[in-house]
């Protein structure tokens, strides 16, 4: 049911959807399973409780920003912070985009791109990434598009979710070269994979980098995450953008969290681990495809279809990602890296699901 | 400097800009000077410290919402809580209004509605409300300007500000009932003034009411605000309202808030009373004319001009808000209530400057 105060192109879209299961093995939402640690809460809470909470936090946030640049390794006025990489994700686009206009996102990857430009008023194009070619990125398509249509943007996501393909350099570099669009990198899955696309954001002047502190760095919950790319575009952005975005909290402990590299790399390396193991376990598991993952999670494909493994992992108290409705990947689902126990879990699960 | 990769209504409008200044008394942003007590901010640490960190918060952030829902005395579906009520606005438009449509916002008032709906691609329209008539809303006006242009929505603010004006739920039911578009009440300051007009929600499909933690709740560094709407308005700000909006601390805050109303409900009645006798003080000093208000802010015009008294508050430690850029508002400054010692201090020095 739809209401009349809503835009055409909301009324169009449907909502973005979780079915609540609550299972004691959560491996759907591609958290970081080590959890954020007890003494950096101890940590944020020294410093949050000094604060006057019933004061707004500064304007220009201009201590975590400065850091934030500090870690990308780019003046301070390449960087803008936000609720959550998607807040600023969805900023950039309604800066950029309005009804109209036209973007192309190659598909499948993360739904609220293509929800969020729609929304804009945009008409989205969507190249296919095909399972045959491990979801190579549909380079001369998505150029083509761009310049035909004029696109005000493309966005790519690498690794990408949830196939964990992970673009080279070279490859994102033709299409930012070859388009007159704003590219869109969303790196939320960096951290899992050894490349910096900074210089991408340094060299060209239609790259913007998104990037997130919800996924390696175990702050889900807690919802920051900042953007990189030319001053005069962040300026634009910073226009549309309400001011106080962030919380006290969320300021606070991704200052200690950048204070404390040393523990994120440990919970990183171990996920890297675990993942390359699972991998090497579905695939000799029967009847199971899965594809290389450049992130903390791997897609699979499944012979014997993808609601009864989804069924029978819950069953076992294992809640995965059914991706299945994602174009061109009927009966596959996204397995998030859990603790070695949850993975063990997983696999156990599976083989008395599959081997007879 | 513009970007040619934002959008033209982007490139044409101004940044919202805060001057950082750094003074001790703080009366330039309507906060509650009382703060958010420790004893409550042990109570939220005590819940949030045993949260996994890690974890996304509930996708419908279900708890939240019901007790939301409870205290306006809706159901449910009626409610969407966001990242202060800025973002559920901003959403709001986002759902309602996109290029070549037409909204309505009075002025003067709080700057983001016409930013926001400019953002938006819509033609704003601004009917002036006059000093001379206590800033009382030009209902005429607004209705034929929104029946003119088809207005996708109409902007209102009661308690207003800067001014300090209260619409009786006449004057805005007047609006409502001749309008086709979307009435939008900003309500932030309304528990300093005794109305709800939740009911108008409940009997208008046309009406939604903006509501925040960040004035008299004491939380303007939590970020927490919510609307209340008919369901199908609501389902449709959902589908363009990223997920995720609100981090635990912000859920948990507002929820330890709810808790406790005693405090929140003396802190309100203070700052009233301090209203009260703050505007009777600013009467009695020559060349100051100070509105009546409704809210915890006073608007007064200067007769030796805002820059002035600006400057010579500034120089005694006291920040206020210059609103003298406002339509119709030259010579005129906003001063938030603050605690008694400090709106003391505005006194003195006030006289200081004016009484020879």
């Amino acid at each position: 049911m739809s209401n009349r105060f809503a835009k055409p192109e909301v009324q169009a879209v449907g909502a973005y959807h979780l079915r609540p299961h609550v299972t004691p093995i959560r491996l759907h939402m591609n958290e970081n399973a080590a959890g954020f640690p007890d003494d950096l809460k101890a940590e944020v809470w020294r410093r949050v409780s000094q604060r006057d909470w019933a004061r707004y936090p500064d304007f220009y946030l201009r201590e975590i920003t400065q850091r934030l640049a500090d870690h990308a390794g780019v003046p301070y006025e390449w960087v803008m912070v936000g609720n959550g990489s998607n807040e600023i994700l969805q900023m950039t686009l309604l800066t950029t985009v309005g009804r109209g206009d036209h973007v192309v996102v190659p598909l499948p990857t993360f739904t609220l791109y293509k929800l969020q430009a729609t929304v804009m008023g945009a008409t989205v194009h969507t190249p296919l990434m095909q399972p045959t070619t491990n979801f190579a990125l549909p380079i001369d398509e998505m150029v083509w598009l761009a310049r035909e249509y004029r696109a005000k943007a493309v966005v790519i996501c690498t690794p990408n979710n949830p196939t964990g393909t992970a673009y080279s350099e070279a490859e994102i570099r033709q299409v930012v070269e070859n388009v007159d669009g704003l590219v869109m990198v969303d790196e939320a899955y960096r951290e899992f994979h050894d490349q910096d696309l900074i210089h991408l954001a340094r060299e060209y002047d239609n790259v913007i980098l998104f990037r997130t502190f919800s996924k390696a760095l175990a702050m889900a919950g807690v919802r920051v995450g900042y953007c990189v790319a030319r001053p005069e575009l962040v300026q634009e952005i910073m226009k549309v953008r309400l001011p106080y975005a962030l919380n006290i909290l969320s300021e606070t402990t991704t200052l200690v969290a950048l204070d404390h590299p040393d523990y994120f790399r440990e919970t990183i390396q171990t996920a890297c681990c675990e993942r390359d193991r699972l991998l090497a376990a579905l695939v000799a598991l029967p009847g199971v495809h899965p594809y290389p993952s450049a992130a903390n999670f791997i897609l699979a494909h499944f012979e014997v279809g993808s609601p009864t493994v989804f069924q029978h992992l819950l069953a076992d108290g294992i809640l995965i990602r059914d991706v299945s409705s994602y174009p061109g990947l009927k009966d596959h689902l996204r397995i998030s890296v859990g603790l070695p126990p949850e993975n063990d879990a997983v696999l156990a699960s599976l083989t008395r699901l599959l081997v007879k």
